[in-house]
């Protein structure tokens, strides 16, 4: 059975990317990241959906959180509510975390070359395109064209794949995949400002982006929203 | 003053780096990392180094040792000892730790955009190219690349400069480098494989070079070797 990483964080997006991979038929090592987010309740949410997804192996490394001073996701910022959906796609959001993506697909490729595997999949979508700037698919095409000249296993042959199978889907298409896929969407989490609980806030730009997906794709969200 | 952040392990390499960048007129910001590396040690020249050439500030990110298992700096695995040049540059050493240099820049570029600077200096040379993958100009030049599309300040106009000013010297250059700029390299440590109070094994690659390097240079080398 071929390995794959999967970057999981535990809310729609990664965890239907479990999903997509292990239908492709990866054995799948999942992999998790503590740097200090506020939402932290989204790692209890990686660990709920790696075991009911069945991964082989789910991990969460500790990032330490002061390189990342600055975002509204990991500082004293506030996390901007109820925003209008031009205003989302606006520009690069306060709740950008500096190079994250590069950080978390560097640890997945050295995970990687250890299992090793040579597949890694993440949760990128177009959605995230419009404003994060490593979530575009050149920021990926130049990640795999790097890893491949910066690895041991890359120079003896191997060739690493980054799977960034949501890229080109809307959020509503997402649900429907996880639904297909018969995924439990209950255990996921997107919020980023939830509540010492651990409930979403239903206004961050996480919460509305979800909200809009499951509206149109005609599905109830399964979780619960404080606002 | 401009700011840099620099990758400092407290080896000769690296500590020429920061003299050189601090030589530049760059504000320094030190980087090491402890990521279960046998040599432990160079985390405690890592602070001397900083402390002696004045940086800025420096900081030490703990990495999950986890996800670097399988190299022969971090795992059980012997260090390679007495090797002739022949067979120390001869393909990827057993000292290979997966995607390292990736993870370091990838940090070092969060940091950069938090602080915030747009150049980051790494100690990679001439000799470490014969055999890391991850010290090679064209695994620069793609980080480089990668940074400038996958960052928000690479986005919004800052071009991010990867320095390596050691790439194409020789270990004799380098360490006459560090002389001229006035470095006590009795701070710094660059074995593998050292005592448990941090004497260095003189046997292992990296003392095998380093006191070629200074033998060539013509100079003392002012640390302790075990043999």
């Amino acid at each position: 059975m071929k390995k794959a990483v999967v970057l999981l964080s535990g809310g729609l997006d990664s965890t239907t990317t479990l999903a997509v991979a292990k239908h492709e038929g990866f054995e799948c090592y999942a992999l998790s990241f503590d740097y200090g987010q506020r939402h932290q309740v989204e790692l209890a949410a990686s660990k709920r959906v790696a075991k009911a997804l069945g991964a082989a192996e789910h991990r969460v490394a500790r990032l330490d959180p002061e390189l990342f001073r600055g975002s509204a996701l990991t500082g004293s910022a506030a996390v901007p509510k109820l925003r209008r959906e031009k205003e989302i796609s606006d520009g690069i959001p306060v709740t950008y975390v500096p190079c994250r993506n590069l950080i978390f697909l560097s640890f997945a490729a050295a995970w990687a070359e250890v299992i090793p595997a040579t597949d890694i999949f993440l949760g990128i979508n177009a959605l995230d395109y419009s404003g994060y700037p490593d979530c575009r698919p050149e920021f990926i095409a130049a990640f795999e064209n790097l890893v491949n000249l910066g690895s041991k296993a890359g120079q003896e042959g191997a060739r690493f794949k980054i799977h960034a199978p949501l890229v080109s889907m809307t959020k509503a298409e997402i649900v429907r995949s996880a639904v297909d896929l018969g995924v439990d969407l209950s255990l996921t989490h997107s919020c980023y400002d939830p509540s010492p609980e651990g409930v979403a806030c239903g206004q961050c730009d996480a919460c509305l982006l979800r909200q809009k997906g499951f509206k149109e794709a005609g599905q109830q969200d399964p979780i619960a929203y404080a606002a």
